[in-house]
């Protein structure tokens, strides 16, 4: 007999103690009280998570997951399907966004190979954690089997048990898969119970032609997928394996006591299929940044996230979790480096 | 026979062939096109500041002028007045936020005494420049002298010198001052030709009562100082010594050819005072982010600026303007460091 899967493990409970002890610290520092706005709010949120009144974001730990998308047989992209393993190749090189931002951060980056079209062998750099040779197109039948989703899962969950092991105060997953704009908006819509048309938006750059036909392809598949049970029945029939592990490491992330924190469109419906299937997950979702990427503002209210910074991206590779995290250690050193009233002998109101 | 005033002196002008330089290589990096958001723009738009393709914001020149206001005399504050000294010595001890986000950026930090209430004296770390000890109350009379007000505008000259001496990237100004979002408001107001009732705020923390009544004090500030010449006449009627200080300082960093980093209302209002006085002013003004105080949104129009962040903030110091070089960094980080298409070995659609 099997007993319950891994992702079904207790996650800790978020410290009501030091999220108070936190949010009355910025009561006694010297500005009026809430005139840092959302820096406050940010920095009282990780010392709850990180169960420590002085919260810091130092070390992170940075996974960037690669597969490809059956459905790009529908030509919903941009871009052709060899990009995906280009980028792969791009990112362990260091020449994307991703490798810029994770230099500049001084983090850690890893990328995941969990199942691109092609497979490119092995790379310096790069993990090898396929779960396929990309997935299958869901017009025709679930993107994957229950298998595939499982290793996909897994592939995630290793990647925070990565994380944890060099004690890093924060996850920050990322994604490139060319058509995964397409499969992460069938996702949310079946987790939403939304039409494709409220949902569906330009990806890497479709013009209205191109959208209307995405839509289209989007609305055939979920009406052959209609009878989905669970979240991650709908993640296998509609996802892509590096949604799969996104969502998986989020999980993990979360019963390590991790906090993660979730970039833009893409990464947010893995964590939306995340929180749907385990809800304790999602006191530990730091949504960072709202994308240029229409749907995006309907799964962050599903999530019941408010982000920290607009600033029009819509590349995926955790790229605007990366671009927040500056914003987070800025919020952290303000919380723990400035004087309260008292220390400074300035006159409270 | 005097001359023009020193801040008609002539600004350079953008550099358009750095601009296009710098957008065209935007294109050849490995992201769909745009897809990088404002964080693009930003890169672009200082690569022509700096007449370089290759932009950089190591190096920054951080001032803080602080003066207090007459007008706190009507009740305009949550906090009592002598709060603008204390805060000046908090500065220079490095306990307030802009000291920690200073330090942070590994910035250069001066602050600059153009005249609180009661005098400090020498101060460590403090630049004394005092154009009088405060304004005086709008409500009977100008703020300040012509003299008084050419006296603040060269502290902040001398400050933008100090920053070009030092060959900084940008300059980024802050100001504190007790009641001088009532100053602002009123110089704003008197610049834009509205009324108070849709400019008016709570600044520190006012209730509804309080802005209503702030309202009234500014209304009755705007009838009395009706007939105002030039924008300089409204910014010595209405203004503060240190809102006059950033205006010089802003036009004198442009005259260096330095950008200026603007921080959120009052700062502004200061950059608004010196656009209409100095068109030329205009486009070295970076305005950074987008304060909670209501009326920031309108002065924003006016500058025909679109901020980098939304933080909810509304703390002044320049602490906006510092929590935004952390972004802007990281969008000269990707623009410098991301590998071309060709480079890379991606395919480009």
């Amino acid at each position: 007999m099997m007993g319950s899967p891994w992702w079904q493990q207790p996650i800790p409970a978020v410290s009501e103690e030091m999220r108070g002890a936190a949010a009355e610290r910025q009561e006694q520092l010297t500005k009026p009280p809430g005139s840092l706005g959302q820096l406050e709010a940010i920095a009282v949120r990780l010392a709850g998570l990180q169960a420590t009144d002085r919260p810091r974001l130092d070390r992170l730990h940075v996974a960037v997951f690669a597969g490809d998308h059956g459905v790009t047989a529908e030509g919903v992209s941009a871009f052709p399907q060899a990009v995906t393993l280009e980028m792969v190749k791009n990112f362990a090189r260091g020449g994307a966004a991703i490798s810029v931002l994770a230099r500049e951060l001084g983090a850690d980056l890893e990328v995941v190979d969990v199942g691109t079209a092609v497979d490119g062998g092995e790379l310096p750099g790069v993990i090898r954690s396929r779960a396929g040779d990309g997935t299958a197109n869901f017009c025709h039948g679930p993107a994957m089997s229950s298998a595939q989703r499982d290793t996909a899962l897994a592939a995630g969950r290793a990647a925070a048990d990565r994380a944890a092991a060099v004690g890093a105060h924060a996850f920050v997953g990322g994604e490139m898969g060319i058509g995964n704009t397409t499969a992460a908006t069938a996702l949310a819509c079946a987790l939403m119970r939304e039409s494709p048309r409220g949902v569906v938006g330009p990806g890497t750059g479709l013009d209205a032609a191109g959208i209307a036909h995405k839509a289209e392809v989007i609305a055939r598949a979920l009406e052959r997928h209609e009878a989905l049970e669970t979240p991650f029945d709908a993640l296998a029939a509609l996802g892509g394996f590096e949604i799969a592990a996104l969502a998986g490491a989020y999980i993990a992330a979360a019963q390590h006591g991790i906090p993660s924190l979730v970039d833009g469109f893409i990464s947010s419906v893995a964590a939306l299929a995340a929180a749907r299937e385990v809800p304790a997950v999602l006191p530990w979702l730091v949504c960072t940044h709202r994308s240029a990427e229409p749907g995006h503002a309907k799964v962050l209210a599903a999530l019941d996230a408010e982000p920290l910074i607009d600033l029009g991206m819509r590349l995926g590779e955790g790229s605007g979790a990366a671009v927040a995290v500056s914003v987070i250690r800025t919020a952290c050193a303000l919380h723990n480096g400035m004087a309260t009233f008292a220390e400074a002998g300035v006159s409270n109101n």
